[in-house]
């Protein structure tokens, strides 16, 4: 085996790690550092956070061991497409003493790539927003959906919490006692589930509340449907099973119905033990009887065997992914 | 008939409108100024239009001889919550000469009153917006929706215009040829529907278009749905059903099933002669059939005949409200 090593980034908004693989496998440094997605955060900070996160990795490594890497990020494109936002990635990737090239993927096709060694397949994510992709030889394909929480993102965190705020004013106008669900929605925005006969003063202070706040701040209220749901409540199931549906129609606007390749299932809401998880999994195999289905892992972990795979000396590209995807590996 | 005359003021976000009217149904003025809704103008720049619309509207006659006014607007309660507001509208009215009190009432309830002299029923608005409300004795029940774009609205310009742009992007996701309403939506956005090979840019270019302005600004595309749907363009066909459903819907929240008292439709989306009005009078008729089903009129003419209800000479009202909203009059 090569004395080679690879690198992998995985750059999300509130956190940048890296990683560092030898090609038998073997984890030799890893690191963290905060967010650093260039479209949030911009370009320079960005660049800093990567920075930081890459020199905790290379700490007892030889940089110019490494002979491949690869930045997963969302807005992969937006970045490709900025010159100045390309430099500072190029600028922090020598200082750490880098000389390999390094090569920028969308997080959707890190998730995919942490969830299977497959080169063709689906990935199905849903964390704050929502999105589904193929995949064919490990390079994205169309996507469904991923359109923001104004005119997408269906299914998402950001849904769950719109409409579980929804359910609760639609209670509210019915002037009837309020379910459970409402009763922690109203708890959680106003301090309080206090309506008793004024349900329409206490609609608009709902209203209101909401409306103060940025919209995309809806999904903070995503867990409350899912512990709800956890118990039975029956509004909060109504809204797992309407948001697994959600993003099974979204796969199925991609993925062909007789697709057997498997489906990679990433973001918060379907990588955990949830209800969505699980009702998801459920829609998913009844559409496609017979597609393994994956959980997307360590995205770190998934890009440095994404760069391996560039390497000639690579044998077993699918014995590497195993090695690097392991629970023990992470 | 006494010598008294009445007046009446309707304020939206575009236009103010006021009237003046003897108790014999006779108008003696009309006057219209620009848009003075307090919470999106503004009390003092509110209150510069009131006046301006009184001046008109009185200008041939003797102030002192006006018993008794009503100004409509949305948001009344919001004017009668802020003292300052409250104070700017006083000084308007008396600046312009007149001495009596006036009451001050929601847009929905003017809207109502435009429509039947009956004091008992329902009102379901559909503009930019949209809410449903039922009314007791000429005064404002149990409301549904109204909630607001981000939140509800449902079935309303907002709505539909959201819709046709998810659609739009739905269509995009699916890498087919995109349908006449998607093709106009496009138009409208991006000043081409040119899509050929690259939907998925499209798609984004679309996202990035809308995202960059401001969200109600969707309620724009709403005309585009009305005209698609008039010509029977089938996804427009089907927004629009499933509007008039939604809006049947909230209206079933707030009235009993088994009223047959009137319900009044008002907003741009159902006053005039367009699609959705059709679709939501078929979709009431079945609901309570048997129910009369009016139009919202002149909102100033109604204002005027809610305040002449308050003077204890007025014998007939309902006489009087004929007279008021014969389109005549009008």
């Amino acid at each position: 085996m090569s004395d080679s090593l690879v690198v992998g980034l995985d750059v999300g908004g509130t956190s940048t790690r890296a990683a560092v693989f030898a090609l038998t496998g073997e984890r030799l440094g890893t690191g963290r550092a905060g967010g650093g997605n260039p479209t949030s955060h911009g370009a320079e900070r960005a660049a800093d956070e990567l920075r930081s996160a890459l020199r905790a990795a290379l700490a007892t490594v030889d940089p110019a061991r490494v002979r491949a890497g690869t930045i997963g990020l969302a807005g992969a494109g937006r970045l490709l497409a900025d010159p100045a936002g390309r430099a500072a990635f190029d600028t922090a990737w020598h200082d750490v003493g880098l000389r390999c090239p390094y090569q920028v993927y969308g997080d959707a096709l890190v998730a995919y790539a942490s969830g299977t060694a497959a080169p063709d397949g689906t990935v199905l994510i849903a964390g704050t927003g929502a999105i589904a992709a193929q995949v064919c030889g490990l390079d994205l394909g169309r996507t469904a959906d991923g359109h923001g929480w104004l005119l997408g993102d269906t299914g998402s965190g950001f849904w769950l919490g719109r409409e579980a705020v929804r359910r609760t004013l639609t209670e509210l106008d019915l002037g009837r006692q309020v379910g459970t669900l409402a009763t922690r929605v109203l708890t959680e925005l106003l301090g309080s589930p206090d309506v008793a006969d004024r349900p329409r003063q206490t609609a608009e202070a709902v209203v209101q509340t909401v409306t103060r706040r940025a919209p995309i701040e809806l999904a903070g209220l995503a867990p409350l449907v899912v512990t709800a749901a956890r118990e039975g409540e029956p509004t909060a199931v109504a809204l797992i099973t309407e948001a697994a549906r959600e993003l099974t129609a979204s796969t199925a606007r991609i993925r062909p119905p007789d697709a057997t390749d498997p489906i990679v299932l990433g973001g918060g809401l379907l990588t955990g033990d949830t209800p969505l998880a699980s009702a998801v999994r459920a829609e998913l195999a009844v559409h496609w009887p017979g597609a393994p289905l994956h959980t997307a892992g360590d995205g770190a972990a998934a890009g440095a065997w994404l760069a391996a795979r560039t390497l000639s000396e690579l044998t077993d590209p699918v014995l590497l992914h195993r090695l690097l995807t392991a629970p023990a590996a992470g």
